[in-house]
């Protein structure tokens, strides 16, 4: 189920990407369906039933919208946690000079960095080097305390793509990396959010970003130094995790950063990353 | 104005502390004064005034509890950032062994870290090294973006305080502080919340933390290194600051780490944080 959060004439709507259009689950029963996801992740597999059989009747045609007549809103706006985990690809900690960690690293960003696809991601009057990074996302589906790695993926809700937009001279001046990674605009994600079962598994999805129709970033999540499980288990040593929390998984080798010369982001810019079988976040740049 | 968040045989409130006891606006007018103090920031001075004007006439008898009857929820359950302040006053800095920074240090907690006064902190099953911090905190009263330090002042609502506890041992094994900052538990914030008017200059309040009866930490606000005008100033030109944002301004010397022998939390501990003109934040330890 690829599930989007949208709206159309300002109204604001969730529902389902299927044959190459959205049908609102918000139109179809707006009890059992408000128009936000984390709601709807809280409320647990009882309500996705449901919606798999609102869907399978279809009975409502004014519930039918093609994708180019709907705005993609963040697929989730006001998480809890929006947690990011470094240097999680081998060949990205070579291209940062930084050795692979022995434990997940782990930074923030707040719900202030939210966009959604097509949104504009602002350059901040006080950096000159943004960067981009193409991430995974786990969003989790349920609370999670001191969760084993085997028991770790039925907390898991779906995936989603996330752009872990990154001011480095921010983020190196404080040594502490947080603030030049929560800058507004800095987390585009979206479009959609697929559940677990339709990924599959989360470690063999092609990942890519493309800046101005050029690839950039090539790689596969299989790459990944510390796999979903294990980050899932680590994280809920110490905090609960809680449905609708966002956790960024770590991006492949290929940042702006890491080339010679360097690549900043600058006005104008067009980014889209594509991870197979969730679908393609686009987002422009405003200096 | 001493704002609290309590609760009263399970209902919520919000109220002011005054002359020994607690008024509830909740029970003066449910619908102007829903039991959410984020929302009572958000709805501006317009809503402060009517507050104000209720307590005058205090006519309802009700209304009014005794301090001892109400249970202190934390004034902000979900705020959308806390942002922390590190290495904030100079003889903390030595006692860490790190050099004063030339900007002002970030880091993050979540709400997760949440708890209110009297409330428990929990030791995590991953940390052996548990530590203290007393720390005054801005609470944020409208939305702040790209303001000066002339004009940072207008932006707070008022003052709390939070026990900035950390577990030392995951702080630095990654590098990054947020996962040894977050935990569940690890922000203690209250009783109150202060308004600005109220609490003059933040930057001559005496401030301390006894440990079992024991005094800690002994300092004042004059000391800070960043000023409150300052951090809000530097926050806002990448982010967003937000009604019910908290910003803990950093903690003096005398914290367990900068001990010989080191000080760590354990079962049983009990604190008292207090700051003047604003309280004392009590809470105790379980393993």
């Amino acid at each position: 189920m690829k599930i989007a959060s949208f709206s159309v004439k300002s109204d604001h709507h969730i529902g389902i990407v299927q044959d190459g259009q959205i049908i609102s689950l918000t139109a179809l029963g707006p009890d059992d369906f408000p128009a936000c996801m984390k709601t709807f992740i809280e409320r647990g597999s009882e309500l996705r039933k449901r919606a798999e059989q609102l869907i399978e009747q279809r009975g409502n045609d004014d519930a039918k919208f093609s994708l180019s007549e709907v705005k993609f809103l963040p697929p989730i706006a006001q998480p809890e946690k929006i947690i990011c985990v470094g240097l999680n690809y081998i060949d990205h900690c070579k291209e940062t000079g930084m050795e692979p960690p022995a434990s997940p690293v782990i930074f923030s960003k707040y719900a202030n960095a939210i966009v959604g696809h097509n949104d504009v991601i602002e350059i901040p009057i006080n950096s000159k080097e943004v960067d981009f990074e193409a991430e995974l996302a786990i969003v989790i589906g349920k609370k999670a305390k001191n969760v084993s790695e085997e028991e770790a993926n039925d907390y898991v809700f779906g995936y989603t793509i996330m752009n872990d937009i990154s001011a480095r001279d921010l983020q190196f001046q404080d040594g502490q990396w947080s603030r030049g990674k929560t800058a507004d605009t800095f987390a585009p994600i979206g479009p959609v959010v697929v559940t677990h079962d339709e990924v599959g598994d989360p470690h063999e999805l092609a990942i890519s970003l493309e800046l101005n129709g050029e690839m950039m970033q090539d790689s596969n999540t299989s790459n990944l130094i510390f796999t979903v499980p294990q980050i899932i288990s680590f994280l809920s040593q110490s905090m609960t995790l809680k449905p609708g929390d966002l956790i960024a998984t770590g991006t492949p080798p290929g940042v702006g950063m890491g080339r010679n010369p360097k690549v900043w982001l600058k006005n104008g810019d067009r980014m889209k990353i594509s991870i197979e079988r969730i679908g393609t976040l686009s987002n422009h740049v405003k200096a």
